[in-house]
């Protein structure tokens, strides 16, 4: 969502985004914000069937991931996180600024008990110049928020179960996205799915997607997107022929990392339904992996795009044929 | 190879590179080429002794890693993949540009079946403009290619028996290296290999040389390469004194990821066979590790050279001491 | 420690750390050295308490780690090993120049056998123009040294008992640290020590504090610091607007790597206990983690401190309460 008083849907799991509603077109550049604007949100931490708990901004609408929060460098958020659970949580944000009761840990008695609410509260920051011609960075990032309470004190267990999200810090100026995309790798699943029940994003040729990939659990992971690249640095992009950036299409993606890019919809390669998956071979032979279809740029679908999507759904994901497939007889999930 | 007409051998496996035919000295920068230029190239796909696989140039000349494959930006690869062997097999490349019959996985029915040819199509574009003074990555980087359908649907039989190998994209400007090696960490293995039959890569000193080190398979990997660094960026050498990259000398190299970068050989160190292994203790112990050999400047061997090759030869990549020098007496292979 | 004379004690393992001797304010820039100094270090490796070894720069003054050292781009630094142990050891580096018998490698026969004296040659350089406008990496970065024959060829006995260190080279105008911290992941400990007893660091509130983080063993990680960012380049700064770097709050840590970063304590989020741990959930919960104390600007403690460090000493880190909170009742150590 890009808090302002309008609400986007998160993609994650539904496989579809709301374009914010601030936003305007991308040539136009972002909307004029006063800066240092504070907002609120309310957040309702739920149980949800299969064992899992979810983030909502409204009672019953809890997901996993949850809700992707937006702010401006420069933004505070206020974040009121009703537990409707029997368990203590909390919510922790990455890459922002907050004091230690804010913190979300039971470290600093930051967390909400069961039926509890309390209110969080994330500042952010432009640059700052400091000597030498350097700088402090800003806060802009693709960050992210979890658990940092149930299960033990570093919420293992509200992680492993779905309490997790993207928070996107926006430096003034950033192009915005015609579509959002969470990812998030937990453990052997995919926002807490295995294939062919993992999130299938669809997009029209040429849209600006934004994906923001999240890793949490205690296995590593690898992300890569077939027929798409972006540049390792802020924004995907580069910014000229001097950018060093390196441009990459497969990123390592561990526990509490994040990173997140631009790309336009099929540039170059044409609709489809293009795979995006862990690169460890032992993770997307058995579940981790999902589509992005691209479709025509008037919303149609392009042709063979449907013969795949069932052929990844008859897809067997089979970890006997795994193992079979290792020379040295053995999976090793790590 | 770069494609042009000229082919020049893989170092991988072998120890040895040919400079790019084409290649005139960096000083001179890259040859006129016509932007958008279509090359062909034929590669056989074949079964090898030891239960490997490997691509080749033509027929008996599989290799592992299989041939160094080269486009400068703007180029069309052709890439005519002859299936060999009674294995359900593919090529599909990172990177690049290419639709969804050109993917090489299952998910689209791209792959050969025993005995079958078909053609896959990689093309490459150069960075193009976006709003607000950005720029959408170009296709330069150090990407590889490998199979995608031997064994499962992501090709894990076929990786891991050796049908991988490096896809160059250059920016035009880019400096040309003398010699080009690929260093593949495939499970235990380096380019299916341990020590002490892993590669020996051989330079004179002062020769510009260019690495490009891929990750596959289900285990984690760190790259380190002695007495020598490089920047972490797009071409491993700095733009400048304002070029923020890190300087390094280890870097991850997790399955599906690729990087590359240029050294000088013995630059500032002198010549001396040089070790490179996977810094993960338990793995190095058990031998994935080898030597980067630099000779003197005119060809001979330098002093103590040969009797390090000798002891590494004589090493004993015992797994018994690699477990009783862990403190916890175990060795995890993750 | 600074190499010139003056020495500064590590912070390691004390959470304290002293201004480098040589040191002038940061607005005043670095003090003017003559480039390609050469300075001489003697350090004593010494076996510890507890099966561990430590490096030290007097005899009975060993630690784990050993004390950071400090170079700037041109210096040379002779560094005269005592092994006043019963093992084979060595000091082997990262970054910087050295010839094969500098190496550290039993190799290249570049050891210290039990009782003996050994002078390693480390060099370092300054950034050199290459053709096409681009440049040679120099030496800057943080880097690290470690022993590299200790139990195997590899010295992953030395290594998991404690003989590892911080190496830092500064580029001319660097900003010089208030204080320095160093933190090694090393197999499932921090600087060999599991929570409660990890290191706590402190500073005071505005002080500008270099971390050097450095991975070691056979274990993947990743290394938060709560309510902290950094960019992920050289410096942890920017370079201005048009820096592309990533600005991150976590970072894989794996075997073989470091990264150094500069932040101002408490800068936006005031005094408190911060954490700092493993983002791998099962190993922040089975004791990858500690505290960096931001105290008040005037050194005293801040409010809530002192109750977050008796609940950190209190903390269960208790590995069936971790293998609990995961869904799959099961913790991976990788």
């Amino acid at each position: 969502m890009l808090v302002g008083g309008a609400l986007a849907a998160s993609a994650a799991g539904l496989g579809t985004a709301l374009t914010p509603a601030l936003a305007r077109s991308p040539q136009q550049g972002l909307p004029a914000l006063a800066v240092g604007a504070t907002r609120k949100v309310t957040i309702y931490a739920e149980a949800l069937p299969g064992n899992l708990y979810g983030y909502g901004l409204a009672p019953g609408q809890a997901t996993v991931p949850g809700p992707t929060l937006e702010m401006y460098e420069g933004d505070t958020l206020e974040v009121t996180l009703v537990n409707t659970t029997n368990q203590r949580l909390s919510i922790h944000p990455h890459g922002v600024d907050y004091s230690t009761e804010s913190d979300g840990s039971p470290l600093h008695a930051s967390f909400n008990n069961p039926g509890e609410t309390r209110t969080y509260t994330w500042r952010s920051h432009e640059m700052t110049a400091a000597a030498g011609r350097r700088f402090m960075p800003g806060s802009a990032g693709y960050w992210h928020y979890h658990d940092h309470a149930m299960g033990t004190d570093h919420g293992t267990g509200g992680v492993a179960r779905g309490l997790y999200g993207a928070l996107t810090v926006r430096r003034r100026g950033d192009i915005l996205p015609d579509k959002q995309f969470t990812v998030v790798f937990n453990d052997m699943q995919i926002n807490n799915k295995v294939a062919p029940d993992t999130p299938m994003f669809e997009a029209n040729l040429g849209q600006r997607v934004e994906w923001t990939a999240i890793g949490h659990g205690s296995l590593f992971h690898t992300f890569h997107l077939h027929a798409h690249r972006w540049a390792d640095n802020r924004t995907g992009m580069l910014e000229g022929p001097a950018d060093p950036s390196l441009v990459i299409d497969n990123k390592d993606l561990n526990p509490g990392s994040s990173f997140g890019f631009q790309v336009l919809a099929g540039e170059g390669v044409g609709p489809g339904a293009w795979m995006y998956h862990c690169h460890v071979q032992a993770h997307s032979d058995t579940g981790m992996a999902g589509l992005f279809l691209v479709r025509n740029a008037d919303g149609s679908m392009p042709p063979g795009a449907q013969e795949a999507i069932d052929r990844f759904h008859g897809h067997a994901h089979d970890p006997a044929a795994a193992a079979a497939a290792q020379p040295h007889g053995h999976v090793h999930g790590g």
